[in-house]
């Protein structure tokens, strides 16, 4: 049998980062990733493919500094691995056998058991390129398209399906339902959400919120043809697109015997290691703790996988036990003209969990003076911080290109656990053209709020 | 005489920050702000009015927010203040009383004793929009400009006037004349200032470094003519502009007994309180320590300023004491098509210290895939931390719009005190249209490129 050191099961965000990590701390080992794809799709690119990108090929996480690193990569399914003699068996190539196992076998797209779903034409959101080129070249065709699930994925795809149908001759209509009452209600703040909606409206979307899907409707061949909602509303559907969620391929792990849950994934302690000492799990097929609370998270992206796959690969040959702190949740988006971030606790989820929090928010121009190009003169921000010890536990911002690295201010406070008192008098890299004035700096103002709140 | 609670001198970043934090925290105080202009240019907008702006009005802050929240503004010479009464006598009011004064008087450009720095057409950059607007007019007819300094006024300035001069009709030239190897080179890694040097090259901007001026010449009518360089070369030079520092206002603090230091500032502890319990002083004009070393620290920054401003107003009625944490020196800018940004140490400063740094580097697209609108292919973040503790004490990022922000990121860091460590194995927002893939989020990758060198 052919002997490799570490060998990666799954070739996106977390098999990348644990194959590079373990490179690039341990250059000495014969390091494999095996994925079941010929190429891996950007996964957070998906949506840009079909508006921006138009082309699948464009949105392809090059292989060059992987194999310039020394990695061995092999596309095909793994079929079984046998924990016993440490053997892992492909379907077209020789059996290996590893040393370490990394499993990152990520998540797929989440069915919801609706009358209609296994027609034509409806589609989820999964990262194979094959898969993903079928439903552009449907989307060609396609005049009525729904959306079902107004989440991330689905607000994407809604803004660059409308982008493309802008641009096509034909009649056409997009269409957006989401079961909450507003879009990115989980993530983001509410009123957020609403701006992003406003954005989808202005393209074209008519966006259903708090509506539920009762069936999808077939043209009598087999194709879909119509999305009925429970209020009895019907929807014109000659192309539906899935985008409510993900569950964690556990297929694997559990032809292996190890534990795993459906929802949760495979079972990990905080170093990403499983009850086998030499295999490990991360990203999307990983169970995964709230940074907030002791209890598991069902928060699956890209950047938490990427950061599991870097721990789970420093753990393997010890010299200093990396921990994972938990899933923080710590998203951007961009709909229209507006960037959306957020980091950690949404008011929402705090009072639903009898949090006491006390909120700052400021509004300013991301520009001073506000004449400068690109200002955006609403540019807010709102923090979340704990009232009994004045510890941030969330934010959001709205606003310019600069929102996600905004939000990573955020995000390093949740994670440092920085007090309204820190944020508000630490200073700020501000400039003309590229923030708000030194005097309004969202997130010192808005910690600046908060503050005064809790001295009161 | 007339009362007030809260008397500010100075109207700038820590005059407003100071009186507006005061109103917040107790809005049945009497504030007053006294100012010597009538109105109040947006400190770092200064270059932007030449060539963007093009108006010296579009750079001012407007006092609305300020009257809204019911602060006094009077723009007027403050004469004398005498502490034993508590009064400040101006030159056209009616002499009032304060209860607490907060001294924000700022700082004056830097005149070197250069032989013909008296000139006409010599200018320095005075925060006044009289004196503003002298210099917008003589560069108007002004042909051969000479600019002393590289730091970041001398290298904006320098970019905007390129801009001006290149929609003259006339034969124009400008050039930069700078003392250090490279510009920017106090603040920002030399590579960085190299490529502000390169933008400023592309805008037609000549820019000569490791140049001492060595005198002024006139054309024999008491206006500048040249600029001889200590090597022998002579810059052709109808209108100079020094930009080569700053320094504190303290007459008026000397006038009132205060201990000032000509180039430290007025003595202010870390509540920025002076030796009288009734007089703080904040920004620009108060003495500040550094962040890293127990020493004092001579950056200047609207940022430091405000912040100073906020911590002194805190304290002025008790409730717990903000302590100011020293200056740290967080600074962005955009010159050409390039933004620069920094925090914290340099790697020439922290050699010069002789502290034992361990470099992390990562250069990836700020988008992802690359090839989403926007990307910049080689936006680039340096971070250094301490060997021995691995604590972060400096960053560095040279990219595109959302640099202010990624050197927030970093700045938080650098006063939360994070190791690299933390900040590798930290989760972060990412997003296609927004930033670097989750792979290879700079700030993470870095950090994680010095984690790697500190676990060898």
């Amino acid at each position: 049998m052919h002997k490799r050191d570490v060998i990666v099961i799954g070739g996106s965000a977390a098999g990348i980062m644990a194959a590079t990590t373990v490179k690039r701390r341990h250059p000495e080992k014969r390091v494999t990733m095996i994925r079941n794809v010929s190429k891996t799709p950007v996964p957070c690119g998906i949506p840009y493919i079909y508006g921006t990108l138009k082309a699948v090929e464009k949105n392809i996480i090059p292989d060059d500094k992987l194999l310039a690193m020394g990695i061995e990569i092999i596309a095909d399914q793994v079929e079984t691995v046998q924990r016993a003699d440490k053997s892992v068996h492909l379907a077209q190539h020789e059996t290996l056998q590893y040393d370490k196992l990394i499993l990152a076998t990520g998540s797929k797209p989440l069915v919801p058991p609706l009358p209609g779903v296994e027609l034509d034409n409806v589609f989820t959101v999964a990262k194979n390129p094959f898969f993903l080129q079928k439903i552009f070249t449907a989307l060609q065709q396609a005049r009525n398209v729904v959306i079902i699930g107004g989440g991330f994925i689905g607000a994407e795809m809604a803004e660059q399906i409308a982008t493309l149908q802008q641009e096509m001759a034909a009649e056409t209509s997009i269409a957006l339902v989401e079961m909450l009452p507003t879009c990115l209600m989980l993530a983001c703040e509410q009123e957020f959400g609403t701006e992003a909606e406003n954005e989808l409206r202005k393209l074209g979307v008519a966006v259903h919120t708090s509506s539920q899907v009762q069936q999808l409707g077939d043209d009598g061949q087999g194709r879909v043809r119509t999305v009925a909602l429970a209020d009895g509303r019907e929807l014109p559907a000659d192309l539906v697109i899935l985008g409510i969620g993900a569950l964690p391929n556990i297929e694997l792990a559990e032809q292996m015997g190890l534990k795993a849950d459906v929802r949760l994934g495979v079972a990990v302690n905080d170093q990403m290691a499983t009850a086998d000492p030499d295999i490990y799990a991360a990203g999307d097929c990983a169970s995964k703790a709230s940074f907030f609370r002791d209890e598991p998270s069902c928060i699956r992206l890209a950047s938490v996988a990427a950061t599991e796959g870097m721990i789970a690969a420093s753990n393997l040959y010890g010299r200093g036990i990396r921990r994972s702190k938990g899933a923080v949740g710590a998203f951007a988006t961009k709909i229209g003209e507006r960037s959306i971030g957020a980091a950690g606790y949404t008011s929402r989820a705090a009072a639903a969990e009898g949090l006491d929090v006390v909120i700052g928010e400021a509004v300013a121009p991301n520009r001073h003076p506000g004449g400068l190009p690109g200002c955006i003169p609403d540019t807010r921000v709102k923090l979340l911080f704990r009232r009994d010890s004045g510890v941030i536990i969330g934010g959001h911002v709205c606003g310019g290109e600069a929102t996600a690295d905004m939000a990573n201010v955020i995000a390093v406070a949740i994670q440092a656990r920085l007090t309204a008192e820190d944020l508000a008098t630490m200073q700020y890299a501000t400039h003309p053209l590229l923030t708000a004035s030194p005097l309004s700096y969202h997130i010192m103002l808005a910690a600046e709020f908060a503050a005064t709140q809790l001295a009161d």
